[in-house]
């Protein structure tokens, strides 16, 4: 990785509580930056946690969050994002007084205003949302440079610490990451379009398409793989992302639907016109997207 | 490529309508295999025409289609699938008696019958599709070996003649092709589903994304470029498509439309475990399509 490395840690122990692909890849990555900082995995599996000793991922290792000692200054919860208000609960009496929490959530409405309740007036909640996934999981695929130049989400509410905040965001600044700030609900609302909408309509592609039987097999081509290979994604990773932005994605998928229906409408009334349009449109728009900003 | 070359050519004299993507990438490959084999390249510019043979895809070249001698043998109709019709009639009065047509147009059930009819009893008409498209086109991005290990769906109709079924079946498997043989309705049917509603999908999802504005450029991920990396193909192409498997096409659209709404009920419900297998049978589905055949 291109990060530069320092001599001046911002943090001295570093709880990684869960060390799948990214976690791991956190530990790798703290670890290759500031050598000295103790990074301790937390987890409930000691056999997952010596692995992730072993490869380097972390110093410690720790099955009892609640009995870290010494306290940590961060705590980054990497854990599906339906357990992390439970595993930061679990891990509170080992944190430092005025300590920093975050996690890498890919929602963060609900999660925000439970994270901070529990943060009381004593540790400092910033939720983050690293946009550094892969359809690989596990400790197996992570890298210390799976961060690097993507975009880090930082969600502050108007309850955050504007000192954590900073603390935060040059934390995945040091890691190669670009660093976004808007509110918890700004982002739920833009990743059900960009993120968690797609993924139910390459799921839906995938029911549509197998509904037809065994004979769409060989007609299964590499536009439709790649169009769905986000639908190979975990079951248990998504249903926890759907059931937490259950509000904002119903909205993105009747958004959907409606835009599906209307382009349907013009089909079939063979307004040519607008079909080109739809075509056009939305390929000028893609091709934008891919413009690095 | 890996293709064997043959010492006996199954044509003596290949018209290929249209000298872009595909018909380029033919050119090559026919020239590879049968060097013997003349290869006429025909089409409306003469600049277009002059590349083809520059980089050695065709022969000779032509921009009265009706008036090429010797008379072919075989004409490949290599032009956007609403243009074949028109090429192939163009062309009629340069093949010889009994001349096999075919083409690599998207959809085949109403093409099939128009064809069927300009060939008459004099030439036999053999639909052909050959999935190996590629979002780039023109004639910059062919290659010989374009077509290899891709499927090749061969479309006869009742009205085929058999002889000339075999040998489009061999002529394709001969350029490496996996060749699958099914009536022009079938095939448009499963393609509706496999091809040209994902297609519409991640155009709707690039829709859907564009009606939140700019600030949801940076939160646009991998995930969402691959499943809308196809929203970038050519809507000249696209629209042909869509209105020629109008059919097809707009019952495959409703289909996703009542997988999408019948999540969203479920999600809104908060039906967890329907969430839950609705996930696993698409990731279940999606990584059986990924197996070989």
């Amino acid at each position: 990785m291109t990060a530069v490395k320092s001599d001046d840690p911002p943090f001295q122990h570093i709880g990684i509580f869960g060390v799948g692909l990214l976690g791991g890849s956190l530990g790798l990555a703290v670890k290759h930056l500031w050598p000295q900082t103790r990074v301790v995995g937390i987890g409930r599996s000691p056999e997952r946690l010596s692995e992730a000793a072993a490869c380097g991922a972390v110093d410690e290792i720790s099955t009892m969050p609640g009995a870290i000692e010494p306290a940590l200054d961060l705590l980054i919860v990497c854990t599906p994002v339906r357990m992390i208000p439970e595993h930061f609960s679990q891990t509170l009496p080992s944190l430092a007084s005025g300590a920093i929490v975050t996690d890498v959530g890919s929602t963060k409405g609900e999660l925000t205003s439970v994270c901070e309740r529990i943060a009381g007036g004593r540790v400092r909640f910033i939720g983050s949302h690293p946009m550094a996934g892969s359809h690989k999981t596990g400790l197996a695929a992570a890298s210390a440079d799976l961060f690097e130049d993507r975009v880090c989400v930082v969600t502050p509410s108007s309850a955050s610490d504007p000192e954590a905040l900073k603390r935060v965001q040059s934390f995945w600044n040091a890691l190669g990451m670009r660093v976004i700030t808007m509110t918890p609900g700004e982002h739920d609302r833009l990743t059900a379009r960009s993120s968690h909408a797609p993924h139910i309509a390459a799921a839906a592609l995938c029911h549509a398409a197998a509904s037809a039987g065994d004979a769409i097999l060989p007609v299964i081509g590499s536009g439709f793989k790649d169009a769905t290979r986000i639908a190979c994604g975990s079951p248990d990773v998504w249903l926890d992302i759907c059931m937490d932005n259950r509000e904002a994605l119903c909205e993105a998928l009747s958004s959907l639907q409606d835009v599906l229906g209307a382009f349907q409408q013009r089909l079939q009334d063979g307004d040519e016109r607008a079909v080109y349009e739809f075509l056009e449109q939305a390929r000028r728009w893609r091709e934008g997207a891919d413009t690095p900003s």
